[in-house]
């Protein structure tokens, strides 16, 4: 860019910013947490409600597409298209504008990687939301971790948080929780939309977890061509899926070893528990249910797991299930979740692995919420409270 | 989201994707390193053109505008867009699509925050970009760093690159470069678009550089609301700017106190250096030049700097220009680097320094590069390997 083009791009962001100085906004209102900086929209009523903008002075036709629902929105004479939509309902929503068919991100907020793309979200508050916004407490780190696959011949990151203090008491060692994000999300899911690190900076404060180390990957889930996955099938248990068996190979054979030699962890499978969110949770079932000598706690958020009707599960997982004692024995915990708003493929598991005779199952339901990050941050905050102790 | 929702969503997802299986692509092209999981397009040849595409099929009329020039896109019968460019200069630049007049982001790329937006960048190779590719070394970390801003009241992030070792060799104290975004960038920039971390690795594999740590804190120009600045006495170099000052108590009264209290360092002035990309150049100037008992080493990368025919420059910084051989005796390097396709006001104000006599200045070029992150990852290689030696 040269000196010339540097100005035309400043004047540029200066006239597509929307930014007016002593602009008033609408009462009860409060601007979106994820607004970029100088931006002042969408902003949230107090019921929910939400004001979404855009400038498109162009445009024939723009709609806000948010939770299913889409809003047609109305244009000024100055091309600023605007709507307030009904109450969306607390947690975080990903969203889009249709802009003359075309469906594109807010250019006012960041985005996040879901559902294969980079995509608006915002986050209706929750009564509850303080256990997952940054308090005055000290807080972990979240590190970009990278390392050379040999399996895929390529470098890969992972994220991973450490605790509090784990830079000045250099003795001390850590238990591990592997943590995995959903379909089509990737290893950025916990930290950005989850909010993962203040919810346990914030246990952590009011000391009702131990300190942990927890490793975010990339399920491998993010970019599967969806056209190649049989979803049905895929949904059903099962040890097939060349995919799943690929990511289980990597946390294996390379994440955990090169987790357990760069971190003071405990490594021992009394101090490794693994869980996920939707299909991230059909991956932990596999994963923990496959590798009993590794970890001794399961964590499923909204488990992505729906059983066939011609699908014997004590046929998978080389047959564990005819042993519902083993599990008992070995797992200390199976921990379910689920959103009281979403499908009840969690309750059904749950409710055949009991029938099956595993007794360890703690279940969880988050009120008011669905298939969405709200709920899978309480399932969080709810399962770490039962690990290491 | 409830389970149909979730269904709709995955069909969604299925159909924008434009993911076809056993799609063949035009001979001598690659795709573009950060298009999403799953995707193909953008695609660059070896000459440099790039090939972008678009599914809008209600669009009336779709460009694609990168480094300054529109290049009108054809639609086929599926409403997919496509346009192959002028060959494009090496480097990373934003680019966007511009849809009936709305100006949107690439749905197959991953976004970065630049002027003042989540926007497209793509990343045309260089000659040398192995200096800045991920290799097969020992991996550093990056680490999101959360602390509690009192001058600010509000939690912040910065980010900081450990070496690799860092964790392993716990006598070891480190010195800290604190390395600064441009205009309208934040915290994020040196490691998504600067690609630092790969950058440092690469250096202190081949033994061309010290260990050191680096920290990327957030100016607080990203969400500058233009309209409020005046660009002009800006960018003059003035000690009056509200926002530059902010800035400076920042660093000197909150940052380097939690980096020297958080993380193994030297903490004498010998260790410790500043640098910062144009307007990140601007605020290295002045907060090291104000502050000469913190900094030993200065670097400005395309430094943001031009005089005012009426500004003496002998009257500002305290009138430290009043006396060059106390820069000179102060400070083992001042370093400044500038694209060659770029305007000249770094060579002007590299020409004003030594006039006024100062003595101990490194004048570096990048061949071919112009006012973006292809120059500055060049300063970043040739300034770190003049630090702490």
């Amino acid at each position: 860019m040269n000196t010339k083009l540097l100005y035309l791009t400043l004047i540029f962001v200066l006239y597509s910013g929307g930014i007016s100085i002593g602009q008033s906004y609408p009462e009860y209102t409060i601007k979106a947490d994820n607004c970029l900086p100088g931006k002042s929209y969408p902003r949230i009523y107090d019921d929910g409600r939400v004001i979404f903008q855009i400038h498109a002075p162009e445009a024939n036709a723009v709609l806000a597409d948010i939770v299913g629902k889409k809003f047609p929105m109305q244009k000024d004479e100055d091309g600023l298209w605007s709507v307030t939509t009904d109450p969306i309902v607390e947690g975080f929503h990903y969203y889009a504008f249709n802009i003359d068919g075309v469906r594109v991100s807010d250019p006012s907020t960041y985005t996040y990687f879901g559902t294969g793309a980079a995509l608006s979200g915002i986050d209706i508050p929750a009564p509850d939301m303080k256990f997952y916004s940054a308090q005055n407490v000290p807080h972990g780190e979240v590190r970009a971790r990278y390392y050379y696959s040999r399996i895929r011949k390529v470098t890969r990151r992972c994220f991973v948080y450490t605790p509090p203090g784990y830079d000045q008491d250099v003795n001390k060692r850590y238990p591990v929780l592997y943590l995995q994000h959903g379909w089509a999300e990737d290893e950025t899911g916990w930290s950005n939309q989850g909010k993962m690190n203040f919810i346990m900076d914030n246990l952590l404060a009011e000391g009702k977890i131990e300190p942990m180390l927890v490793v975010m990957d990339n399920g491998d889930i993010s970019g599967l061509p969806f056209n190649v996955v049989n979803w049905d099938s895929a949904q059903s248990i099962t040890s097939t899926g060349k995919n799943k068996v690929e990511f289980q190979d990597l946390i294996i054979q390379e994440v955990i070893p090169m987790i357990d030699s760069n971190y003071r962890t405990m490594s021992d499978r009394e101090h490794r528990a693994m869980a996920g969110l939707s299909w991230g949770g059909l991956q932990t079932f596999e994963i923990v249910f496959n590798n009993m000598d590794k970890f001794a706690y399961l964590g499923a958020f909204s488990g992505a797991i729906r059983l066939r009707d011609n699908v014997d599960i004590t046929d998978l997982y080389g047959g564990l299930l005819k042993h519902p004692d083993e599990i008992d024995e070995k797992l200390k915990l199976i921990w379910m979740g689920t959103g009281s708003e979403e499908g009840n493929w969690s309750q059904s598991f749950r409710d055949k692995l009991t029938e099956l005779g595993v007794k360890n199952i703690i279940f969880y339901e988050s009120k008011n919420t669905a298939h969405e990050w709200l709920s899978w941050r309480r399932c969080l905050r709810e399962f770490t409270q039962r690990l290491f102790k």
